[in-house]
């Protein structure tokens, strides 16, 4: 039999983040000001992003060099296995021939670890002492504070209020690596005070946490703001897997038919599909680019393309992207890390473009999904990862349909140890498949900024 | 910088399981019957255990075949790394060099799978379709849950009353992998219902679970008993990661000074240590095996060389081994799988002839290396695991207090992500330091069968 896992050595691995801006057909319009309404300058960014990252975000030099530190931290961990499902093959009696890049080996436990190992130490480099953040379901939060205590940064997560109470793992790890996690909407922001105010028994939203940490870095010299997807240059960070997959697969002399994962932010899809959206508008290469995510909070699949804010309170720059618009409020799914209304801007330009493609899943659908995986390969998957897995299914199915041996690729963003409940749920036959609030939605569309 | 990672490609991974029963000065004396005390016979065994696994417990052949199933099952995980752990050196500022074989990335998340995929592949061989264990903690539980469901053999798992409701998230795993997990004290057998009659409260032991399992198993046809630990052909199946460390550290030029694992049942440590055993008995390396237990269930260093029984009803055989007796209860630490009153009568009898030696560590000490690693290298340790790290930093201190560059290899047998409670205890600083319940061992010590 051939190889199961295809593995890089260090000295493999990629000495370069690859920038995607140098090579789309049309960038996003720039990010505007919430006060001005002008295009933001570094000037406006630096109260809460170093220098560098605001180069980063702004760059059009298609390769940038990743600093030493950080490939040294990256050498834990990376390259990470990327593995033929060839049991999962088998059980869906499948000629597709299906490869998944597994992130879940960080010792965070997500690909997130691949950018906050980045922004710790070009913060930590420009004399940042503490970096405020948020996080949904906890993975980032998790990455910031690991990656924090890595660089000798104090940090501090503001985790939504909800996830904190019904997720009290991924907030033991994060006091592990000695990071101060707070719950969301707290009284040491005005924002949070602000919707504590109107609402004490607030559960907090994912929009209300970024309000309290952004105001958290506006109002403290030392401190900056990390973001754990969305921005350009968390999307850069998160090439090097994409990179080590090609590379891995080129290894067997294997091409993917259809590149897929998971897509909240959107930091991870831009991860993995990056690199092969440069073979596609580079060098003509037909590869397809699906970005999965839930019908519960289908951004990209029925969202409005425009400006919006990327917090409740307006704090952050207007960025152009695919949005819900702010104010809507997903369902309670399990999928935490995918509930936010907006999207990163070069990937919605993307599926704008034509570039890449969305596809939205329910929770029953991806978690049936997530137990096959879990059967057949072995690892149980995030619920986050498992809409990546879930249309790698349908992939593997229509090409069994079509008796074609297509080539399928997707990103495991991250392991499911901590979700264990959701599965609970699932196999007690407890799981809803929320349907979409259509009247959220229509209202929080019809609140978008007008520009 | 040199090599973080040591890395084996599929086709370095070895073909065949070391068997230290080749090569020992001095085997255990011959396990007996429970009824008759006489050496039991395959005849014995045949009602529980396949033909297979029967062999391999007597055989004293080196190199026994790992089945191709078996591999191609192995190849998800196996090779497992090798890392440098260069930050945790740095941390301790040691001229020593710490290198540990990081077993958590099997999907089972310990080194436990290694053995139970072996098991479930020579029960389906020879026929069986259902397999019955116990587990403590539930890392074993979890394991041959998987395995099972990899040969689509049925799985019922007895899990210790007071870890089956502490640790849900163990039950949850075994669940997705579509086992019975079950309390025990359970209702389900004699020996159980026995139990129950006299304690209707009681919270269970993991003797008492082994004898519910291996209940279950005498009395269906179609059932086989498995056992994650203790028994020699769990160890052989284990000797596959020191077989791949030793490899690695070939490598890199480095051979190891000292070799450490935690030791309950003594499965990791013999995975780890004996291929360094082979070396230092047929060779004469000089390298010195350690095998690191807690002070709180100090079976090695505090308990009686001879015959006990492996489960607390008496059913099984009597094993030649260091046991505090099978009646001792130690006190709710939190490495479960460590708390065991017996040892692998293969470790018991290496410990006595002085080949390896043991060391006893408690709680809070053994805590503070996990936090200490956690911070340093990145994995969040399973507290069982950190006895082994503990040892590792002390062996790391005395190198720096004789200014000599010793290298260091410990076994990091599985992730943490299910124990997080227990570090919330300890960052809270409420864990406890158990003294030995001296009472209890001289009692259970008193009462041990007169062979």
């Amino acid at each position: 039999m051939s190889e199961t896992k295809i593995l890089l050595s260090e000295k493999e691995m990629p000495t370069h983040w690859y920038n995607i801006q140098a090579d789309m057909p049309n960038l996003p319009k720039p990010a505007l000001h919430p006060g001005t309404k002008q295009p933001v300058g570094p000037e406006d960014l630096k109260p809460i992003f170093p220098m560098e990252l605001i180069k980063q975000e702004v760059s059009t030099e298609r390769w940038i060099e990743i600093p030493e530190e950080v490939q040294e931290i990256y050498k834990i961990w990376r390259p990470s296995p990327l593995i033929r499902a060839r049991w999962l093959e088998k059980a869906l009696d499948t000629p597709a021939k299906i490869y998944y890049k597994y992130e879940g080996v960080s010792p965070a436990g997500s690909h997130k670890l691949n950018t906050a190992v980045a922004q710790a130490y070009y913060n930590k480099a420009e004399g940042i002492k503490r970096l405020a953040t948020e996080t949904g379901a906890g993975q980032w939060g998790v990455a910031l504070s690991q990656a924090a205590n890595f660089f000798g940064l104090e940090c501090t997560v503001y985790m939504v209020k909800v996830s904190y109470q019904q997720k009290p793992y991924r907030r033991s790890l994060m006091q592990i690596f000695g990071a101060n996690c707070i719950a969301s909407p707290s009284t040491l922001t005005s924002s949070g005070r602000h919707i504590l105010e109107k609402d004490p028994e607030s559960l907090g939203s994912l929009g209300i946490a970024i309000s309290e940490a952004v105001e958290d870095a506006v109002s403290r010299e030392d401190t900056n703001y990390a973001l754990g997807s969305v921005l350009n240059h968390v999307a850069l960070h998160q090439s090097v897997l994409g990179l080590e997959a090609r590379e891995q697969m080129a290894k067997v002399d294997a091409y993917p038919d259809v590149v897929i994962a998971c897509c909240g932010g959107g930091s991870n899809f831009a991860g993995i599909a990056f690199p092969f959206a440069y073979d596609k508008i580079v060098k003509g290469a037909k590869v397809r680019l699906v970005a999965a995510e839930p019908s519960a909070c289908p951004t990209l699949t029925r969202g409005h393309f425009g400006y919006d804010y990327g917090d409740v309170a307006g704090f952050t720059p207007l960025l152009w992207m695919y949005t819900l618009g702010k104010e809507f409020m997903p369902p309670g799914i399990h999928s935490g890390g995918l509930r936010y209304h907006g999207d990163s801007p070069l990937v919605s330009q993307l599926v704008h473009d034509g570039i890449a493609e969305a596809r939205a899943f329910g929770q029953t659908a991806i978690f049936e999904s997530a137990v096959l995986f879990a059967k057949s390969e072995g690892f149980v998957p995030a619920p986050e990862s498992s809409h990546a897995i879930h249309s790698a299914v349908e992939e593997a199915l229509a090409a069994r349909e079509a008796g074609e041996a297509r080539t399928i690729l997707f990103n495991l963003s991250g392991h499911g140890m901590l979700d264990l409940p959701s599965y609970d749920d699932f196999l007690a036959g407890k799981l809803e498949d929320y349907p979409l609030p259509e009247d959220s939605l229509k209202e929080a569309l019809a609140q978008l900024p007008k520009i």
